[in-house]
């Protein structure tokens, strides 16, 4: 067991209705609150008119139109500039994980006198961030319950990982029936987000029997209710399920002391949604049993046979390579029930660039030092098997 | 799915040699430190004379002395004095679950201007408590990541449970190798007690797959540990996955959004321990196998064939009494070969005080609304059963 250093003090209030505490909330936080959102779902399901008229009170500027993958610009120096302008007290994001990673950045550039870049990328510290709130709307990232956020720079198909605990969201407020209305593309591709982010807390060196029951209790819980959600978008107990399944998926909770992969998955689909700006969650699932199929050998096979056996209810008197292998094919076949494009070409991605893309993430994102260790000859190969 | 409202900013530093963070952690919180502790384990491990060396810039008084079962009178009483006299800053708690409850109402206390027990007891708000930092030797009630303690008084039998968001640890510091001189004794008595306290959110009218999941991993994690730890008691990554099993037991994080148990087995054996000062986990131990059996009905038996199957691996395919049974006994033959003594005259109870103690505890722990609800009938028929 590793050693670790963590705190959450992000609060959690869950379930229906909890909307209400919404003005309590932000009354301490001050009064000139921006609101930042994406397309126009929250206008929709009424949930827009509903924040407007709960913060009736306070003074609120807006930042709407934020995409999937947030941009660094125009969105996250749109939202620095208003803060700084109007001297914004809170943000309270009102969205999914792109919203709240996008909100995350501008709180802690809004701080920052410099280029809001210098500190994302870490070449300046961060020394603090406006206060952040979020209402969520969709189940998949776990940023509401993490420091970090995901910002992309087009222009250099940069996708960078900005982790820093100035980022927790004070408060996150988690409505289950906000998410009755998000597509079914969404929800599977949501499932495959946090499905992955435990896996890549799942397969490591060092882990403990506490850590792989958590872990494998997070990917039962998120395939049952998605394939749940999937069948009656309004059932609350599985959307309620599958939104707290999410919420942990980044904070460390599935997996304190378990020793880093590197996080090897997260690391090769940043730089497919940077070349392309595919759909996260489809990019983890067609890459993940990919990436399986070429780190399992000898070292790695039991670890295979451990979640084979413990998430799918494989049959574990086989041999171990045919357990693995089983256990590989169920996850390739879980993701495909749930109606996700399994190759890359399903998805608008061919050939062309795969040495690129390869080339990028081996210098970039140190996965020479993952579980199963990544050069750029393994990434080509993983990127052309997922073709 | 219950809705619910949950935060725990605990700093939670995890590891073998983390100690040597202490100043850093302590320096914000000011330079007059209480630092409270038990009898004389932490001088016999060395940790006393480390705590000193390391605060050899602060300003340190001292409450040792603190015992099992934390007594109001004078524990409580005196540290509350020593705070108010000398301005203290911050509380160090060193030692087990007992001395970090009892530090607890100390730091509540010395902000408080009447009676403490006013406090304890809820009849006062408790608006605000002095920083308190823990370094744990004992793995057991998971105080140190919750804002709980537990508070007895001698002449009137009373424990009482003191729950509120002030009295989270600003930091907690876990180094599992301080608690490899843990006795037989207490690392059985502290791994029935974490079990409990999973059980006691398990056992429950309304839980979810992720939860079950959870509370699953942690009962499979403290059994196994345990055990390794009985064998060998210097086996760190044994003593180092029970600590953290036992950490996440009161925090809540192992059932959010389960509907509430009303702690039943707590109930019960808070009054034990208050009308004859027994072992805490000792007296958990006796009392929830035969809890179990006189609330297995056609309403939860399906609870514990889960609890059977997942837990204790048996045969699934068998009458559902059957599994429930083999459960029950399954509980109480490992608490058993653990050593624990199994009956309450093991540890000096007999039943001249039963009915008292039953009615005690219909008066005044609720459990007319627990998950099966408990009325002094019941209770007198547990405890007649435990002798």
């Amino acid at each position: 067991m590793q050693n670790f250093d963590y705190m959450t003090p992000t609060r959690l209030i869950f379930g229906k209705g909890v909307i209400s505490n919404l003005p309590a909330v932000m009354k301490p936080l001050g009064k000139k609150i921006l609101l930042t959102y994406g397309g126009g779902s929250i206008k929709k399901i009424g949930l827009y008119d509903k924040v407007k008229e709960l913060l009736a009170g306070f003074e609120i500027y807006e930042l709407p139109g934020i995409q999937p993958n947030p941009k660094y610009d125009p969105s996250v120096l749109a939202g620095v500039k208003i803060c700084k302008e109007k001297g914004i007290d809170a943000i309270l994001a009102v969205g999914g994980g792109s919203v709240l990673d996008c909100t995350k950045a501008i709180a802690a550039g809004a701080k920052y006198d410099g280029d809001p870049w210098d500190i994302i990328t870490g070449k300046a510290p961060t020394l603090s961030a406006i206060p952040i709130v979020d209402i969520l709307t969709l189940s998949a990232t776990g940023s509401e319950y993490d420091c970090g956020g995901v910002i992309s720079r087009t222009e250099t198909n940069d996708k960078i990982g900005y982790v820093d605990p100035h980022l927790f969201p004070v408060c996150s407020i988690l409505d289950p029936t906000y998410t009755f209305s998000v597509s079914k593309k969404q929800t599977a591709a949501g499932c495959a987000d946090a499905m992955n982010h435990i896996m890549e807390q799942y397969f490591v060196a060092d882990s403990t029997l506490l850590n792989d029951g958590f872990c494998e209790a997070g990917l039962k819980s998120l395939m049952a209710n998605a394939k749940k959600c999937l069948e009656n978008p309004e059932d609350y107990t599985a959307r309620a399920e599958m939104m707290f399944a999410c919420t942990l998926g980044c904070n460390g909770i599935y997996a304190l002391g378990n020793s880093h992969s590197g996080w090897p998955c997260h690391a090769i689909e940043h730089a497919l949604s940077a070349y392309y700006d595919i759909t996260h969650g489809e990019g983890l699932a067609i890459i993940t049993p990919r990436w399986m199929k070429h780190i399992l050998n000898d070292k790695t096979v039991d670890r295979f046979v451990k979640y084979g056996v413990n998430v799918f209810g494989i049959d574990p008197k086989q041999d171990k390579y045919e357990i693995a292998n089983q256990a590989i094919e169920a996850t390739y076949k879980f993701f495909e029930s749930i109606g996700i494009p399994m190759h890359l070409k399903d998805v608008g991605i061919d050939d062309s660039r795969i040495g690129e893309m390869a080339h990028h993430i081996a210098v970039n994102e140190g996965l020479e030092n993952a579980f199963v260790p990544l050069l750029e000859a393994d990434l080509v190969k993983i990127l052309t098997e997922s073709l």
